[in-house]
């Protein structure tokens, strides 16, 4: 995979890092970032993400959106205006069922959904790092309408940045991310909002943990939360079903019921083994 | 602070960290271990942890109970029996409530409550560590009925092992915990339980991070849900109202009222900082 010319529309933590893992890799001969702040460009391009920076989407061979997901179809739309025809248009969003729409209306470029699962609740450029995606999975999206050379190319993109690479189909992708990455971050929001500032100092690793990712920036989660709504609706329905038989089994003070409740949580947690990267906060 | 003969029941992770802590700093002359299995005790004392083994109680300046909350009470009678008159005994357990009766019924040891909160989804000795108390918190209880010295002595002991301290009653420290450590171990065994084995390859960080207390031991959380079943379901309710919040404002696709939700409890996460520790994971 060597592309001569990629474009990063929105560098922070996710852009960013696949400026440097293209750079790092030798997987693009330049690499151009676009944002909407010129500052935030140029220190991308002093930590070396990109080469080069615009304010408005430039032709290139791959370009890869990487803004909050209720964006991504306007930028998409004007990535195409810009585009030379053929181009690959892909974006790192966490939905994708909106986003496949853009296969009935781009006139240029060839949609593609990616989305790497790797990030952070820290966002901007200075997180970013050329290892991100090293050993994590990103999930390629597809539909009957999808160009199968370019899901082809996406793929190969990824796997050169190091990642591995499973193809779904965008509304099987927004269902099982509702389950996986959506409702955890409801949960972690709705648990840390029960926090007493003066409790503050008896929360220890465990509520730290389980509400990390409630520091993910509002403006992208909002987005989230909105295109994928069904699902989540779904998911948080499902989970207050199970947190019902705990509250159900505590009330009782049926010691048998907790403990096969705990212990099926157990085998479950435990199946997915230690987390995946180095802690990064 | 320097103790002549310390006496640790229940030689697990926390027990076998309070002994390599008591060891590494002189706080202890020699180190007893006391539990159930003889094998456990001699990997123990391999480890360093403690200095000789015993299968019951033996006398000791201080008595410190490891053991799971539900079995703290008999523990301690048992050691008052083998006391030499004004002994300490504490315990390092997750509630405090009902183990303050024991004022009621010791007839030679002193007994004040101690909650170090510092642990971790693992258990057993080889994961003990001497630098797990360090700018750490313990909470020290006492009730009117407690000995003002013996409060004074075990949080001198938690401070010689590197721990802040804070005093609290046990019913205090009951409630608060409640919200600060039961209520996400609750919330996180619930949130394991929705995922299907299918999904696990899409389960990142954000999902095993919110989740990793899930794989506590249930032995040690299905006491600790026992004990402190009214605060716990207290805070249960109050969970759910935050989550009702969450649920309403999807459902109604209001963006200004998710964005709002979403920012508060950014707030009140970031108010608490990155994670205490290093990954233990």
């Amino acid at each position: 995979m060597k592309i001569d010319t990629l474009t990063i529309v929105g560098v922070g933590l996710i852009g960013g890092s696949i400026g440097l893992a293209a750079k790092k890799r030798g997987v693009a001969r330049r690499v151009l970032g676009v944002g909407r702040h010129a500052a935030s460009l140029e220190r991308a391009r002093q930590l070396g993400a990109i080469d080069e920076p615009f304010m408005d989407v430039q032709a290139a061979d791959l370009i890869v959106l990487c803004t909050p997901v209720d964006t991504i179809f306007d930028h998409a739309l004007a990535a195409d205006i810009a585009s030379k025809p053929g181009t690959l248009l892909t974006d790192v969003g966490s939905t994708k069922g909106m986003v496949h729409d853009l296969e009935l209306v781009l006139r240029r470029a060839r949609y593609v959904g990616s989305h790497p699962l790797a990030g952070s609740e820290k966002s901007g450029v200075e997180f970013a790092d050329a290892n991100l995606f090293q050993d994590r999975l990103t999930v390629v999206t597809q539909t009957p309408a999808t160009n199968v050379d370019a899901v082809e190319q996406v793929c190969a993109f990824w796997r050169a940045l190091g990642s591995r690479v499973r193809i779904m189909g965008p509304v099987e992708h927004d269902a099982a991310l509702a389950f996986t990455s959506h409702l955890p971050h409801v949960v972690a929001a709705a648990l840390a909002a029960t926090l007493w500032a003066e409790d503050r100092e008896l929360a220890a690793t465990g509520f730290r943990d389980t509400t990390r990712v409630a520091s993910g920036d509002p403006s992208i989660w909002k987005g989230i939360l909105l295109q994928n709504r069904a699902a989540i609706l779904t998911a948080l329905d499902q989970f207050s079903d199970r947190l019902a038989e705990f509250r159900k089994a505590i009330e009782a003070s049926d010691a048998s019921a907790i403990d096969e409740l705990l212990t099926k949580a157990k085998k479950v947690r435990d199946a997915l083994g230690a987390s995946a990267s180095p802690r990064r906060d």
